[in-house]
């Protein structure tokens, strides 16, 4: 599914109602094979001016081919220069947005997946990261088909894996810095994982990775995302900078958290539409980690597979629920001031500028009681329908939720206690957060109920003013929180992304 | 990964060198484009076939809609009419095969994935299954993309599951009879089962079920496999029924097995290309159990994505090795002796006709002392390079293994403990199974590593025809061994399939 909704825990409904995500919104401006031609086009583009780009082939590595018998080979399929998006646009407005217009700091293409997205984005990284472009054109450039070819640039203003739709495989892992592990280490620990992760979005093994699992397959979307927890910072001797905004989560009566699997010094969020390349970038960092940082946590999430609809929609939750409909929209003048933390703040904290708080709860779904109800009243508890999720309130998904309008009956079409309504915006004073989680299966408990539900991820500018104040009043007054299980649960703060040769958090580590 | 190979334990090398997955083979006769068209114009013509088919409208079921606010709608975007396959042709041969002709009792092109075989297979739902052609011609047939539109049929000489390419996801779930479960409550899980498995292959929820998790999406190549285990005759009164082959698997020395994810009275393996739909399946199948068989253990696994590859090629697996070179192929001459039991036998297992028995093991990889070798140690231990599968004897990823080749060095090109050699069938009197694995990652154990692998199940006539003397073998003298532990195992009987009207396993618990 592209993004999380008002339909789980701790969501809630924006007031407009189109879907930021490239992977929702039924109303598509154009077919995925359409988008395909389209992507192919601008990566040819990409490829021929990577050759010629500032890190052009001066700068191409050379991987070494440490494969006996048979003479050296190629790269692999897996070089950057092929591209064409999977996604299609989303918004209506998305063909005809200028392309590579900056919103908010961030390619309006690249931000929407558009089906030029991958185009750009490889136009991106074959001029600055080097070797990708020069490969391409050196060799023929290998095309990949849809799903392969997705890529997603790792330096920005912004992290990847916060704005992109959520990937068909996500792994969310915490680490906690061994003893020995200081400000340097962590800081020289970062440096590797922003490396690492560069060359893994580019479609790239990173140099000394011979492991193999993700050749063939290209970047597939890949993202990696890192943040900092509220212990990281004692760890590493910076407390007086950790942000008042890494305070502790309140309890919620929902909550049955297993601290085991909760919080962390650090955490990564991989993303990816190919399991084994997902897979992959999860082992590398572990790899690269050793020594200075070990795994505390790790889960593993899914969300529908790109092309198992015949057009680009609108995911759904194991509930069966559509969800992701309500996220706010970039297009909304306040979209960046909730989201990301601003630029130009002076302080303690003003490292972590262009950057985002995210609330990690793995929230178990009830399902054996969910599934008694009838779908009526599966209905009723959330406030839309299932099979289309349009507001009780009537129209189809995307209409705006009318919250006074009474039904047939004379009372609310949508219930008091319907989750669309207590999550509402007008009801939590504009609070807002996006969300985009992945739906998790760890197999079935002992009583034989499903150990599955949501890998909820929230981001915003403060969790005060996101996460907090929906969640408390959620927690009170949700028809849909009886049919939850908060179980585990993070608080991580984001950086803002780095430029080529910088890493993730060094204006933190090195500030 | 399409199957599994002689690069995994338990592996076996086939005497030839064309994969039999659609999904493998780098010689694929034409690009996805093109196969998509294929599909889809033979996806029209079965359409139309269905609407006047010998279960054409007069047998089309209508599905009650539960859902309140708005108009009754058309049936949703899962009707099996829309078709055209992500798959590509993996045998050279294929375009030129007779489409439709049977194969061992199979169509070759259902067999094969080809391109035109989801419009063979909505044909053949189309014409037995009944409302789907129908609903397609009433409404306007849903196009549905590559990945969704894939369709298995539920009916047929054997089951599914066992010849198509393994999909993007995979469950595999066994299940023991509750206490007064007898003969007769079997036979009614049996059929109910059956019946269930029939409509979500097509693409339909079953009658009763309105979860909506799979809504939205196409059948995803969903298959649906039932078996019954050793213990399963005893509960239902039928020992004397039950097949010499399923007599308990030898011990080996890489076991290390634990008994509560071992064995089971039935086994149910589910494969879709989408997690939601294989998710809703798992679920649905489990509900229909209640009452009557609970969950005993659950594994969930994984395979590359379609379209992750520039075209359709062998996977690898999570040691990074191509994975899936060497399956016995279904045009040699005794491809079906060796997988299938043969019809017109006598006797108290004749109810097996058509079925197969599937091995099942769960082997995890030692992946941080495999990750430790060179590539170099690694490629000679598998005996084939890491990059593209060549054997070590030269040529590429589909050429004939030489065993007795030399090297410059004048020592065996392909190492004495080679897994390939050591496997291979000429040193295992002709021994072969058909592999069709997942891979499984379950997070990280205590120690940080991962804990994954392969959920490996083979498929043969007779367990100790294929895995059992192979198994053996290279548990003396494979290289490969010491990087695996088999930490679960199971065998069980597979049934051949029914038709429309029967239910899988009727010949045992009706004979």
């Amino acid at each position: 599914m592209a993004d999380t909704t008002d339909t789980t825990a701790g969501g809630v409904a924006g007031d407009d109602t189109r879907p930021i995500s490239g992977r929702t919104g039924g109303k598509a401006s154009g077919k995925a094979s359409g988008g395909k031609r389209a992507g192919k086009n601008a990566a040819a583009t990409a490829a021929r001016s990577g050759s010629t780009g500032p890190g052009g082939p001066s700068k191409g590595r050379t991987r070494p081919d440490k494969s006996t018998g048979g003479p050296a080979k190629d790269a692999p399929a897996t070089t950057g220069g092929g591209a064409g998006s999977s996604r299609t646009a989303g918004e209506p407005e998305a063909a005809t947005a200028t392309p590579g217009a900056p919103v908010d700091g961030v390619s309006r293409r690249r931000l929407l997946g558009t089906a030029g997205a991958a185009g750009a984005a490889a136009l991106i990284v074959g001029g600055v990261a080097g070797a990708t472009g020069a490969e391409a054109v050196r060799g023929k450039p290998t095309p990949l088909t849809d799903v392969g070819s997705g890529v997603v640039p790792f330096h920005g203003t912004h992290q990847s894996g916060i704005l992109q739709p959520a990937q068909a495989h996500g792994h969310l892992v915490a680490f906690d810095l061994t003893g020995g592990t200081d400000r340097k280490g962590a800081a020289a620990l970062m440096r590797r994982w922003s490396a690492a992760a560069a060359e893994l979005m580019a479609g790239r093994p990173p140099q000394g990775d011979d492991s193999g699992v993700a050749l063939d397959a290209g970047p597939s979307s890949l993202t990696v995302t890192f943040g900092f927890g509220r212990t990281f910072f004692d760890r590493v001797g910076l407390t007086d900078r950790r942000p008042d905004a890494l305070e502790p989560l309140p309890a919620f009566t929902a909550d049955v958290i297993d601290g085991k699997r909760s919080n962390g010094d650090l955490w990564v969020q991989i993303g990816a539409d190919d399991a084994l390349v997902a897979f992959h970038a999860l082992r590398l960092l572990q790899k690269e980690a050793a020594g200075a940082a070990r795994v505390r946590w790790q889960m593993n999430g899914f969300n529908r597979t790109p092309g198992a609809t015949a057009q680009p929609m609108t995911g759904r939750n194991l509930m069966g629920q559509i969800d992701g409909t309500n996220n706010p929209k970039p297009s909304s003048a306040d979209f960046a001031q909730k989201i990301f933390v601003p630029d130009g703040q002076q302080g303690p904290e003003s490292w972590m500028a262009g950057g985002s708080y995210a609330v990690v709860r793995r929230i178990r779904m009830l399902l054996d009681s969910w599934d008694n109800l009838s779908l009526d009243r599966q209905e009723r508890v959330i406030g839309r329908r299932k099979s289309d999720g349009a507001p009780l309130s009537g129209g189809t998904e995307t209409t705006r939720v009318d919250l006074d309008k009474m039904g047939p009956d004379g009372a609310l079409a949508i219930p008091g206690d319907a989750h669309i309504r207590v999550a509402a915006p007008a009801n939590n004073r504009g609070a807002a957060m996006l969300r985009r989680a992945f739906s998790y299966h760890d197999g079935f408990l002992d009583d034989g109920a499903p150990d599955a539900g949501l890998l909820f991820i929230a981001w915003q500018a403060d969790p005060l003013k996101g996460f907090v104040p929906v969640q408390r009043k959620l927690d009170r007054g949700d028809g849909l929180s009886r049919f939850l299980r908060h179980e585990a649960s993070a608080l991580f703060a984001v950086p803002g992304g780095c430029d080529e040769g910088g890493y993730v958090g060094q204006h933190l580590l090195e500030g």
